[in-house]
């Protein structure tokens, strides 16, 4: 069938909207029909040219939410009509990944998703008779797409799509970041830094998770007030703390019983690893838990000095905030339909498919929480 | 009082063997008179002037087990004659890291034991009438030393002193990286990088967790047969397996069900910071943990790629294999006792405090797991 879809035809090009060729599901597939995704720096970073996994041409987006309008042979989970978020970390429930209560990290598919195609090794989409690659085994610029059954949340059918898309990438990777990964407990302080579209999900995670003292850290004063809008008790600009960041976040973190200071957990949401240390480095001895959640450029490494661990912090790393999709997922649209969580001020731009390259503008130029796209 | 010591009198040079004055325990400190020492990687490593924080002259050792011969005021938790372990992590369960239920860091005496002196600034011990530093908090080559209280464990009379002693350093790192840092459960697989006087106690810690797979890793052929005494299952020469040792191990680590492979545990005792990258990356994807007890050279930095954290690898440290000394060491005491751990074969040497810088050359040369100076 067509569809109406922002293709990548080459690394650092605009997406090209046009129309393409989809195929049906075949076993175990689902199509699900689109009706908004998000825009956010993954596909930025494989757009430009700097992920050295990405392939095109390609249909990119991962952030999307939809309804089912067909499925493949053997679906059992979900049928034509229920509303779904597409999963870029799907869940089988099967592999020793998903059996082994210890990640979200499920493998099932991990092989063909990486190669941008579906698990029988072929692609749905094409475009003027060629394969298109699928993106994160979702490829949510487009009106339908087709995903494995494994790599879809069920969800109910009346949270709003144009805000729950936001759902599957950022509000789930920053808030499962601080429950799942962190664990973050009542009372702890913590410090997050970088305030986009992640970080601000962290912050708002942190207040769910009863955090006393919440350290927001944005090279940009802007983001101040975005940081006190979802709990966010102190900001601090590193340009002005210069190179004594690590001891300015330390001492902030004192207090009269404790003067050895650092965070209790700090979350990396930059992607550069310089902030990465800084973020391992300002946590208390001890115990202090870094959770690096940004991506950061092929080849950069990230370094400290082992006394850093051996006196007690511990450093992390998070995938999808360490949710189980099927499962957490929809829980987190609940917390949302439920006021727990906010997601309708971050979502700063709504524009309908034919503006997404201006969603990725604002985006590169900071002028963006988050831009979402509707069909 | 005089006493007799081995007095590190400066960086490089050999221990001299002679008397020295002792002053009397001051207020909150013991005297204890040393019956046995171990002769450990880490005294070695401040008598060579590699330690930035080494100080001269002092009196090193911290690995001990002896007798209390007189207590200062207000000493309320050990009396003369009870038999005690001198701790170089206190234990003080007063201030915010004991009370915070999250690590064995101790930070009473900090300040002091880094300066090489008792916790009122001053030193007990000097030699011809100038001042010596303490070293650790703990100075056990002398067959009397004076020690903060919170710094004593106190342990039942009839473990033997020249075996125990070893429970103040190496076994209770390397047992207690397994069992509170790495919290290691049974079924797990598990590699150990360094098969000397921690890594054996590592491997002795996993056995007694019940892991399934306890891969040892060394230069040393000679290690092998060292590991399997204490549990090990499989051994691997990384000079055999050449650039391919991660993925190796990685290989060695797979099953039926699992192809993906990795280990859920790992340990650096080495000290060795392209090794400590090793032992994290040879972790399994999602929740591999690896352990950095070895200490690194001034300097020497750690570095991966931060991937493999956020592909759900951990990367943490262990000092004093994060035991509460006080707490903590009198129950592994319990454990040698009971044959639930061994001891005997690790000490390889035993000799009087005359012959102590043997003991330091046959460390160096690897000859020795152990050696022992006994009074």
């Amino acid at each position: 069938m067509h569809v109406r879809a922002a293709v990548a035809l080459a690394a650092g090009k605009p997406l090209e909207v046009t129309t393409v060729e989809l195929d049906g599901p075949r076993e175990g597939e689902v199509m699900v029909e689109i009706k908004a995704t998000g825009v956010c720096h993954t596909d930025e970073f494989t757009l430009s040219g700097a992920d050295p996994e990405g392939l095109f041409p390609a249909i990119l987006g991962h952030e999307g939410a939809g309804v089912v309008v067909d499925i493949g042979k053997g679906v059992t989970s979900v049928k034509k009509g229920d509303h779904v978020i597409p999963l870029y970390t799907p869940e089988c429930r099967q592999c020793p990944s998903c059996l082994s209560r210890k990640t979200n990290l499920c493998t099932a598919i991990r092989a063909t998703q990486g190669q941008g195609l579906m698990p029988d090794g072929t692609s749905r989409f094409s475009f003027d008779g060629k394969p298109l690659h699928h993106y994160m085994g979702t490829s949510t610029f487009a009106n339908y797409t087709v995903l494995p059954e494994i790599a879809v949340a069920k969800i109910r059918e009346d949270a709003p799509f144009d805000k729950v898309c936001y759902i599957g990438c950022g509000v789930t990777t920053g808030i499962g970041a601080v429950i799942n990964t962190a664990k973050v407990e009542p009372g702890a302080k913590a410090i997050v830094f970088g305030l986009g579209g992640i970080g601000l999900n962290v912050v708002q995670g942190l207040r769910l998770a009863g955090a006393d003292m919440i350290i927001g850290v944005d090279i940009n004063d802007d983001r101040k007030a975005w940081g006190e809008r979802f709990g966010m008790t102190h900001f601090v600009n590193p340009t002005d703390a210069g190179k004594d960041l690590v001891p300015h976040l330390v001492d902030m973190t004192k207090s009269g019983a404790d003067q050895i200071g650092g965070a209790d957990y700090t979350f990396d949401c930059t992607g550069n690893v310089k902030v990465m240390r800084q973020a391992l480095e300002a946590c208390h001895r001890g115990w202090g838990q870094s959770i690096v959640i940004g991506v950061a450029p092929a080849g950069a490494e990230i370094a400290t000095r082992p006394f850093q661990l051996v006196t007690g912090r511990v450093w992390k790393g998070t995938a999808f905030g360490g949710a189980r999709g099927r499962t957490d997922v929809p829980k987190i649209v609940d917390w949302y339909m439920q006021g727990k969580i906010q997601i309708d001020p971050m979502i700063t731009h709504v524009m309908p498919l034919g503006d997404i390259n201006r969603a990725f503008e604002l985006m590169r130029k900071g002028e963006s929480i988050r831009g979402v796209v509707t069909f």
